[in-house]
C-alpha cells in the first residue's frame, strides 16, 4: 500500500526532472536559423539527459517491484536518489550554454556518478529488506553495477583532457546501455522470490 | 500492474508539459490594453496547442487501455513518445513571440509531424504486444494515421509560404479532428479482443 | 477504471497550477524589510487564487465521484475546464505586479467567471450522463450557481470602479464561500442513486 | 477511495514544491570554478530544505495512512498544510542568493515554523476524525510536537543574532531529526485501531 504512493511520488518527481530540463533550453531570441542553431548544444545535452533519467526511470520502476513493503531506510535511500537525480536540469544546462566546456562536463560526470551511486545505495536497500538467499546471492556476483562504474569513472577523466571531451558524452550512454533494457536479474528473481513470499 | 505506473507517469508529464506552456506566456509588462493585447498571438499558439496536447492525451489513453502489459519496447516507445511531446512549450512560445513568423512555424509543423510519428510508432508497439488478429488487420487496414500524415505534411508546405501560413495552424487542428473522438477500432477490438485473453 | 486516470490526471494539472502560482511571485531583490514588503500584493493574490483554486479541487473531487462512467463529453468539458483553471497563475501574478490595477483585476475577474462557467458546464456533463431524475431534478432546482454566477457579475462591475475595486476580491471569495463545504447535493444523491445502480 | 485523491494530490504538489526549489538554484552563468563556487550557498539552503520538505513527506505518508475517511476539515487542513509547504523554494531561494542574511534566516525560520503548525493542525484533524479513545490519548501525551517547536523558536531567536545565525539552521534540521524515523506510535495506534474500526 505504501508502496504506491513511494512509486506515485517518485514518478512524480522524475516526471518534473525530465520535462524541466526542456525548459532550461530558453526560446530562441529571434526568428532566424542563426537563433534555431544557436540552440543545437542544449538539444544535444537534452538529448544526453533524457536518455539517462528515461534510463533511471525504467530501472527505478523493475526496481520497486522487488520491494515487497517499504521501510524507513527505503524511503530515505529513495529521497537521496531523487535528491542526486533533481540536479540534473542545471547540469543539463549548463553544459549546452557553455558549448560543452571543461569544468561543466567534468561536474554533468560527477552528477551522474553520484546519482548512479545513489541508485545502487536503493538497490541495496531494497534488495537487503528481502530475506531472499538466492536474490542476494545473484546481485552479489553481478558484474553490471562495477562496468557502469568504471565506463562513468572513464568518462570522468576524458572530461579533463579538451581533445576526448566529446568521449565522455559516448561513455556516459554507453555506461547507461546495460540498463536501457530493464534489469532481467531483478525480475527473474521477483517471479522466484514469490515463491517463497506468498 | 506496471501499466498503472506507465500511465501515472505519462500523465505526469502530459499534465507538467500542456500546464507549464501557458508559463511561457509571460506576465504582461505594464496594466494597460496594449500590454495584454501583446500577449494576444501567444494566447492563440496556446489555444492550438493546448488543443493538439489534449487531442493526444485523449487518445493515450485510449491506446493504453488496449495494453494489457507493458513490454520494455513499449516502455521505450512511450519515452520517446514523451520527448517528442516536450518540445511543444518551447515551440509555442517561439511561434507566439515571433507572432507566427516563418521558421517558427515550420519548426512547429515539424514538431507535430515528429509527435504524430512517435505515437504511431507507440501504438504499433502496443498493437504488437497482443496476439490478436482482429485487431492487427482492423489496424492495417485503416486511413486514419495516413489522412492525418497526409494534412500535416500538406501544414508543412503552407508554412513556407507566407500568404497562407496561417492554413499551416487550420490544417493542423483539422488534422488532430478525427483523433477528438477518442479511437473506436481500439474499444471495439478491446472489447473483442477482452473474450479471448482472458 | 478510466475514471481513475482522468483524476489523476486533473489532480498533476490542478498540483502544477496551485505551485507554479507561487514561482511567479519572484524572490525578493535585496535582503531588506522593504524587499520583502514589495511582495506583499503578490502574496495577497496568491492568497485569493489559492482560496479559488483550492476550493475548486475541493468540489472537482466532490464531482467525478458522482460520475459512474467517463465519455468522450465528460473528457473534453474537463479539459476545458483545466484550460481555463491554468490561466490562474498569469493572471494572479499580474494583478499582483500591478498592485490590483483596474484591467488587471477586471481581467482576473473574467477568467474566475470563465472558469466558474467551465466548472459548472463539466457539472452538466457528469449529471446528464447518469439517467438519475432525482439527481437531475436536484441539480436543476438549485440556486447555488446562480448565485455564484450572480456575485461574480458583481464583482466585474466593481472591477471597473477605482474606489470599489478591493470589493472585487471579496466578492470572488464570498462567491467561492458555498462552495468551500463539499457540495452536499451531490454526496447525498450520490449515495441515493448507488441504490439504483449496482 | 477519496483519500487515495488527497494523496496523490499532496504528492503531486510536494514533488513540485521540492523539484522546482532546484530551479531556482540559477545556471552558473560562465563557464569557470567561480561561477561554480557562487552557487555554494545556494546548493546549502537546498540540501536544508530538501531534509525538511523530504521529512514533511514522510510524516505526512504516515499521518494519511491512519486516517480511515477524509472530511471537509481534513480537505482544507490539508490545503492549508501545502500552502504553508509552497513558500519553500522562495524563502530557500531567497536565503541562499542573500548569503544567508538576517532577515532572509528569520523569513525562512517562521516559515518553517508555520509550516509545521500547519502539520500540527493537519495532525489534530486527522486525529480528531477517529473515535479512538487510545490514538487520542497516545498524541495528547507526547512531548513531541512541543520540542521541535521550542527548537524552532530558539533557531527563531538564534536568526536575529549575527554571530550565532548559522545555528538556526542547524536548529531546524535537528528540530526535524525527531520526524525522520517515520512517526512510530501512529503506526503503532494504526494497528490497535484497526482492530476496533473494522
Amino acid at each position: 500500500m505504501t508502496k504506491g504512493r513511494l512509486e506515485a511520488f517518485s514518478d512524480g518527481v522524475i516526471a518534473i526532472i525530465i520535462t524541466i530540463t526542456i525548459l532550461l533550453i530558453q526560446v530562441p531570441e529571434g526568428e532566424g536559423l542563426e537563433a534555431l542553431l544557436s540552440l543545437l548544444p542544449l538539444a544535444v545535452s537534452y538529448l544526453v539527459s533524457f536518455i539517462m533519467v528515461g534510463t533511471h526511470w525504467v530501472n527505478h520502476h523493475h526496481l520497486l517491484q522487488v520491494a515487497s513493503h517499504v521501510n524507513g531506510k527505503i524511503l530515505w535511500a529513495n529521497l537521496f536518489y531523487l535528491f542526486t537525480l533533481s540536479f540534473f536540469p542545471v547540469t543539463t544546462s549548463w553544459v549546452g550554454r557553455t558549448h560543452f566546456a571543461q569544468l561543466p562536463t567534468t561536474v554533468y560526470v560527477l552528477i551522474s556518478l553520484l546519482e548512479f551511486f545513489s541508485y545502487v545505495l536503493l538497490q541495496q536497500a531494497i534488495v537487503h529488506s528481502k530475506d531472499c538467499v538466492i536474490l542476494n546471492q545473484v546481485m552479489d556476483e553481478s558484474k553490471k553495477e562495477l562496468i557502469t562504474f568504471a565506463i562513468e569513472v572513464l568518462a570522468l577523466i576524458c572530461s579533463f583532457f579538451t581533445p576526448v571531451r566529446w568521449a565522455s558524452y559516448v561513455l556516459l550512454v554507453l555506461g547507461a546501455a546495460p540498463w536501457i533494457v530493464p534489469d532481467l536479474r531483478m525480475s527473474m528473481v521477483y517471479e522466484q522470490s514469490a515463491l517463497y513470499d506468498d
